[in-house]
């Protein structure tokens, strides 16, 4: 498998304007979430799981009871790439 | 802790008027669900599981990709009682 | 994607002799495992599940408690398939 | 339920003195641990969110692919309190 390349500025810009919901924290793509309680986090972590174990790309996340804080970036790149990008879209997709 | 007793056929009726969607089937509460796909499966059944374990009283599954069926029973009861319907009551909270 | 072809009997033969612990049950791969409690049952699915979701081949499985019992076949080729043995292999590696 | 009472410095570091791995970070009871993979982490966490659940205490927590670190407090508190002793040796427990 080909490692990914860094995307540049123009097309981190293009992302996030695809992604709302997501910022730009410290180089990396961040989604804060805070659901009604541990038991709802929970059901949306077990999908994002999969997500991330399907794709082989995995977050940095943190949770404290209803809050989730999930940050993206491809360690092999030293930045963020498509497979960021691509992550951030299908967790969008859980949230609806 | 008390073991407690089987619903008598009456409060059996009673309850099933309160939960919409579960059925007898057996002589235990059943519960049938189709999901979008298995990630959404899963996160309800990631929910139902800690549901399961802090009443400590857990259901008989099953999950064939988009399905769930979910029978509840009391063992040790030999039939239904409270803990069946305070936990389908519970289950459905999930399901909005 | 091509839709994998049926196994023939000596394949199913040969896949059975190489997975200690799964039988043929109604023309389907079976394991059947009782764990502690419903606690290691469900560390134990929640890895199962990580790894269907990432081959997009999903187990028919039922848990009641301690035991989980997952059966594999290929719904789409109408019998047990190269899928099923290759999923079957990840999960006993779980096992140890 | 009435709310714990804060333990006092001794009470922690006999808590500590019987919990091997853990330590005190920043006032919480921490513990960090690097698994085989990201399934074997997420299994791990499975089993502790049904802990955290049933005892309606749930930690502070990040996972970053096979590492997950853990840290628990007593919000309610300001500090530690008997709850986070008891999660703390619960969850030592899940690990042998």
């Amino acid at each position: 498998m080909t490692r990914p390349e860094r995307l540049d500025p123009q097309a981190i810009d293009a992302a996030l304007a695809a992604l709302p919901g997501w910022t730009l924290h410290a180089g990396k793509l961040r989604l804060e979430r805070r659901f009604a309680d541990f038991s709802e986090a929970w059901g949306f972590m077990s999908r994002v799981a999969l997500l991330a174990e399907a794709m082989n790309h995995h977050p940095e996340w943190t949770n404290v009871w209803s809050r989730v804080t999930i940050d993206l970036t491809t360690h092999d790149a030293g930045g963020l790439t498509r497979l960021d990008v691509e992550l951030a879209t299908k967790i969008s997709r859980l949230l609806g």
